[in-house]
């Protein structure tokens, strides 16, 4: 079996295991009509600021580096409305899971497979994601950008999974539907398994991921 | 005056002395319809990976930078047409600059500042673009991602003003279009202007740009 060489399976979070755009339904309720241009603007301000503040070292949390995100695009997109900004970041707290997202885990673990979460999001705010999820207790280690300060794609949060698991970089496969943390990852030394659920091509980076599939559920078919 | 406080004044190249989307006429001539979506996407593209390749330090040129962006796009776009690459890759060899530009670069040399270029730019790329907009001996200094192997908005090339000009980062005028360059320089110590041709809202990362105009004449009106 393909994933055989790998004891450890480390998976991003937004994106990959949760649907970021499941927000765009409470958007289109609070501004109809604008509700997919809002959610794409926000989740792209949200990752473009945690690469300026990794860069330039300023980190802050990422649940206020999303509210901030959130901040510029209803302004870049001249949208006001009283409470939008609670309503909208009550939802990322809230996030949907990929419909396959529970059952992959579990077959993942029933399969021995050590499992762990690598992401951007600080404690609070991935374990609220989680609980709300019913994962609370899929994985083995959950590790974020507070413990290292700088987000993705700076080596220091990747090395967290090394020392996490006390296994090589090269034992581990990184699971990411964000083409660019896919990259990096494999840049890191990790085996990138990249989750291209919108048929996109890969970035342009001299580099490709060694997988690739249409949604979690191709890690279980090889 | 104003700026009087500043002996040093320096620009960004790529959208604030050069507008960068002077290609999308050529881009519109090879696809037509789809010039303005292409030209955009490459640009977003090509800052996207220049900040991935300084975070993860994975440096190569600027130039080749600008060319896998541009690859990305067209494969993203589905745009297909033999020499586009090499077409729209000479165009940017001799992007345009802004109308202002060069009237406001020798107003300010007469009234004695000392000028310079700051850009992620390599060396190459930056004299082929000056020297076809008649701009080559305008600045004292033309200081380039060549000689530190990382691109904005890492520290070590806002540094290379200080160095270059032998003067403290505080009594340094750091002028961009590019709001996000305009923030990082806030934070690195420089006081900024922010070049806002679109009248768009400024980034939401806890900083302001200490100057605003529309353009690069409003440097002349204070």
């Amino acid at each position: 079996m393909l994933l055989e060489p790998y004891s450890v399976i480390v998976f991003d979070a937004f994106g990959t295991l949760f649907d970021v755009h499941s927000v765009s339904v409470k958007a289109e309720k609070l501004f109809p009509g604008r509700g997919n241009e809002l959610s794409l603007l926000w989740r792209q301000k949200q990752v473009e600021y945690s690469w300026l503040r990794a860069m330039s070292r300023q980190y802050k949390p990422f649940w206020t580096v999303t509210s901030d995100a959130l901040d510029y695009s209803l302004k870049r997109l001249n949208l006001r409305l009283e409470g939008a900004v609670d309503e909208l970041m009550q939802a990322y707290e809230t996030l949907s899971p990929f419909e396959e997202t529970s059952a992959v885990i579990d077959e993942l673990r029933n399969q021995g497979y050590r499992l762990g979460i690598l992401t951007n999001g600080n404690n609070e705010m991935i374990s609220t994601v989680l609980k709300n999820a019913g994962l609370s207790s899929s994985f083995e280690q959950v590790l974020t950008s507070d413990k290292v300060q700088t987000f993705k794609t700076v080596d220091a949060i990747y090395e967290l999974v090394g020392s996490a698991f006390a296994i090589d970089r090269s034992k581990v496969l990184f699971v990411s539907s964000n083409a660019w943390d896919a990259a990096a990852a494999t840049w890191f030394g990790f085996d990138a398994f990249w989750i291209n659920r919108l048929n996109l091509p890969f970035e342009s980076l001299d580099v490709e991921p060694r997988f690739e599939g249409e949604s979690l559920t191709d890690l279980l078919r090889f």
